[in-house]
């Protein structure tokens, strides 16, 4: 299972190159391991062409490595947090994507205004906390400010978008789709404000989403 | 025939990749089966990497499926009202491209201030109403909006483009055209108003580039 | 020749595409058959992919097919215009690129405000009147607006640019470079008023990069 | 050991096309030579695709040609002085991608708002003087901004950025995070002033990833 995890993790991290999500080597996926307390996770600073299966990281939900030659992700604190706190979280992405980062820098959540974003967010994608890498905060920001959101997808104010979901898949998911309406968003508020979808329909548009869409 | 519309199916989509009307999987191409009351659409929530022509889904124009093992795209609906409602529709196409979703986020026509509008759009390209998927609301919106207008494409509101055509393809086509004058009509008109086309200029254009353009 | 620059044409089609100055069929180069009153110029409506050597077609300079199997590109009568009245120019560019079409859709020059404008436009880049297919009022507002400026563009109003060059090679760099410039100035607008750079720097800069850039 | 910079330069010209910081041939990297008064640099006006470790050419501290067939790059003067007078840099990189070279023709520099900027560039990203080609002025306008700043990357008035790195990998990392900060913040800030990192948390921050960050 661990290997097929790196196998996929490789994949997904060129997905985030394929949709412009990330530059270089900033933005990272990770996956847990089902049935144990261990999560697989890019290596710090590989680029994404020179990754392999063989050099993604194992860590325990602590964030300590546990197996692999490398050195985890940077951001390996905040994915544990996630991980150790939010059981039903199967994967976590994180990257510095230009529209969803804009929103991020500005501390303003974006708001519901497409059906697209009612399908997946089901309302506004939130504005966490300002917190640096060091301690749990980030962590912690991420957790507590989901908790009260149906968004995947939360910015991490001044820093960037962190995606959860059921596995690392739907997690990447997420933030392809949460930089897909910042972008919309931001363009469409150019030219004044742009009315919300009503409350209601936002709710039939998620339900819909999360149990009819796709193949059973 | 219905081989052949499965297998243009797979590139047409493809084209969505290319010219970045979409992201993971949110959009989707249809044909008109010629001479019958069916259509060939892409499956609900299936990559655009993973689409085979086997994939493709058979409805007919209520909607139901026909032919194939997978659950029809969620937009089936719509489609399916367009091809009951304009027989001389061959072909549909939604997407939510970034520029045209962003004028159907403020519900505001795009203006025909381009020659490349007047050829392909033969005016502004207008907006449709609010409408949400669950019964016929879309559909009637789209057939009820295009019924006013030469354009092919029609901006749903708060949801994105519609596009139709004499085929899939030139239902693509439209789709390309229309988040091409979107964007290049939003650039323009941030440094303020732009002068639209005069009338009787849109209407030489759009009459030679319909019947004298591309090849006999 | 005109084999080589049927051959030619091909790539150089591509590198509109490359370069995101070109959707769908909308955008042709063209090429002066040197030592002849010819020019080989894109069939109209055909996709860059389609595109192959034979599929080219050869025109005189009033724009009357003269060999190939297809309808030249519905832009012909300007193409043909410019090399009868310019006999220094030896391709011609025509493209609807989003930012260059902006500046067009508004009628505004693009100001001199980069040393890489002054390189290779040597000031501003001009707009040519509104003018529509049907007689040679667009070859016209080309030739006549060139002819008062160093830059090898032209912003037609309300349509798009247009670029000309000693050969296509050249044509297709200035279409390039026209776009590149066309973004980067709007951009650097959009938060208030630049400063043009200096005409004496701006002299400087176009006689070194004309006479000394690249190899000898 | 030349050689391998030859090949290496190659490959790092590939990504400045693949970031999308150039179009054409307008970008240019080079890397000097451990040991010696010598550094490899791309040749004058040399499309990307026609690059080869061959076509390279070595030059001196004072910019003349030493080694190769062809002219060096028109930016030569400027990358040898920065060699000259830094000792401690290893890698130079000139490009005019957009968003950076907006800053610059705005002469702005920018703001340090974002967790990333602080990570790789220590603080704001600042402005050079307006120079132009044909003495030692580029070069001491890059050199003496840089000298008050950590940041890596300086925009050059109504030009572009130059970035310098212990290596040319370091500088071209350095113009890739460059115009990833410099669009990033441009749209943050279309909807007004974005609050700046706070000063002892990019102190933190840019130690961190300078010291941490990547494989021991």
């Amino acid at each position: 299972m661990i290997q097929q995890l790196r196998e996929q993790l490789v994949d997904l991290h060129h997905e985030l190159i394929r949709w412009n999500l990330v530059v270089w080597t900033a933005g990272n996926v990770s996956a847990r391991v089902p049935g144990e307390d261990l999560f697989v996770i890019k290596p710090s600073g590989v680029s994404y062409d020179a990754l392999t299966p063989e050099s993604m990281v194992v860590c325990d939900l602590d964030g300590r490595l546990v197996e692999g030659d490398l050195s985890p992700s940077s951001d390996t604190a905040a994915h544990a947090y996630v991980y150790k706190h939010r059981p039903d979280v199967g994967g976590v992405v994180h990257t510095h994507s230009p529209y969803a980062t804009a929103w991020a820098a500005r501390g303003e959540p974006i708001p519901c205004v497409l059906t697209a974003m009612a399908d997946e967010f089901g309302g506004e994608i939130p504005v966490g906390p300002f917190a640096i890498i060091g301690d749990d905060s980030i962590g912690r920001g991420i957790v507590e400010t989901l908790a009260n959101h149906r968004s995947p997808a939360v910015l991490m104010r001044s820093h960037g978008p962190f995606t959860i979901g059921k596995d690392a898949k739907a997690a990447v998911k997420a933030a392809v789709m949460c930089e897909d309406v910042a972008r919309t968003v931001h363009i469409a508020q150019q030219f004044g404000p742009v009315e919300p979808v009503d409350k209601a329909a936002v709710d039939r548009l998620y339900d819909r989403y999360q149990n009819v869409y796709g193949q059973p």
